[in-house]
């Protein structure tokens, strides 16, 4: 089974102790997109403009990934800006410029309409929805969003978390939608504003995964290297979402051991700068960490 | 094996946004000694005033808890008042007064200077020295301190953890001692002071424990329930000392067991103000959480 991401594609210039990177390729579907094609086949929708380099179209097609609906549109490219600074837990945006992705309509292909499998990383949510009602079957539907939107575009969120499967947050945009600080009672809030499964990722803590049927707690696999976690959550969301549409079954089993890969996926992702690590990670390595992981939580 | 515990006996007055309880038995030795008792004899070593309510120490005697070596001094309590905000994971001391504390020499009867598990909990590293020094076979000797000793008597402290075994500190205190932020590099850093095992407590977040042969890394046992904070840490220490002492072995397995067994306690302790729920739990309801809590971070 595939996966189709909706998100951005970007150019990334990031700020860490350990040193600058300008323009360099990144987004949400990109990152999403990395750790989701060890699993299955990835389409990507998304916005670029002219200015976008050659090199990064040409680097994203040799990983595999499907490129049909990726709009190349006169205009800037969409770039952010920002900087991460002592305890690197949170990103400061310095700066963002928005381009193509202010008129971003994203276009499907009839033959990706079809995909079962559907995240929409965090853009617009009117851009979300407008994806997903050409959705023909959707089988799994995530969301990812962040607090720009909880606060600016909070009506069109709503209505679009009636239609979706899987809330991917991280534990402030849980805690600034439900205005709950404890996770579970957060966890809780969000499960009745629609989506049967929630899915709290909370950094160097780990993540929380709340459904009726379970709840599924697992600490952060423990590394004192972090460069940059841009795009960590991407990271962990793609190999959770690219996992489940490569089995293609939900329940306790396949939840759990995607939301393993998710971990360890993003844990490869915040020891270099942008796709360093994850651009020329294997399947095999992976599974390598995930059992060193293994031991470190299992008892 | 018994396990013998050198800290507070107090009188709490603590405010958090579920009410305010004035004068409360606390303490770190106290709850440390709460949980301890579920698995071992646990001699109490501490002082308190002449003001302290004879109802506290029918209480503490009724739990079982061998007071030979609690000093009642003519003077005040040591009391301490503190608030909880919002998130209830940091609390803010509103006011302490040290009372007999300030003088404090631990007197220990012979039978127990016998005693080989041993946990310093959290007074002035002078007072926790005084004590070890007149143990005659420390088999395994626990520490745990704070910001402020840290902070006003770093030499004594350092001195102090070349001679014991696992040190206790929470997240800020070891970030605070290390001066990494980072807390795999930090607990690397602690381990280079002395102590064998290092064992960092994250509240709401769990619990990693470092050591030479293994990583061990926990979530805490998610809950909604969150009255009181105080003396979570000590009730983790008092469950995971008090275990480490029954089974009188140190190796991965029981490590990992009392870690769980830490974890488990403390979540019953913040359930309710003070020692409400511990002061009733059994081994029996423990042993119930702990198998719920398997299968949430199972897999």
């Amino acid at each position: 089974m595939s996966v189709i991401v909706l998100g951005t594609v970007a150019l990334d210039t990031v700020k860490t102790p350990f040193g600058t990177r300008k323009h360099i390729l990144g987004g949400s579907a990109v990152h999403f997109a990395m750790s989701a094609r060890l699993f299955t086949k990835v389409s990507l929708v998304a916005i670029i403009g002219r200015d976008f380099p050659a090199k990064y179209i040409k680097f994203l097609r040799k990983k595999g990934l499907i490129l049909t609906s990726l709009i190349i549109e006169k205009g800037k490219s969409f770039k952010w800006e920002g900087e991460y600074r002592g305890d690197l837990n949170t990103a400061f945006t310095l700066n963002t410029e928005f381009g193509v992705l202010s008129a971003f309509k994203p276009r499907v292909s009839e033959e990706e309409k079809k995909i079962k499998h559907i995240f929409l990383a965090n853009v617009d949510p009117d851009i979300q929805r407008h994806l997903l009602e050409r959705m023909y079957s959707p089988h799994l539907v995530g969301l990812d969003s962040m607090n720009y939107w909880i606060n600016n575009k909070r009506r069109s969120l709503l209505g679009l978390l009636k239609k979706v499967d899987i809330y991917v947050a991280n534990d402030q945009e849980a805690r600034a939608l439900s205005q709950e600080h404890n996770l579970i009672k957060a966890a809780k809030y969000l499960r009745s504003l629609g989506p049967s499964m929630i899915l709290i990722k909370k950094g160097e803590h780990g993540v929380l995964f709340y459904c009726d049927k379970f709840i599924f707690s697992l600490p952060a696999y423990p590394t004192d290297k972090v460069i940059d976690p841009t795009g960590a959550g991407d990271t962990f969301a793609g190999a959770f979402m690219g996992y489940l549409a490569k089995v293609n079954k939900i329940n306790t089993t396949s939840l759990k051991k995607a939301i393993l890969y998710g971990t360890i996926a993003a844990s490869f992702n915040i020891e270099d700068f942008g796709l360093n690590k994850t651009a020329n990670l294997s399947l095999h390595s992976l599974e390598e960490r995930l059992n060193r992981f293994r031991n470190i939580v299992m008892f």
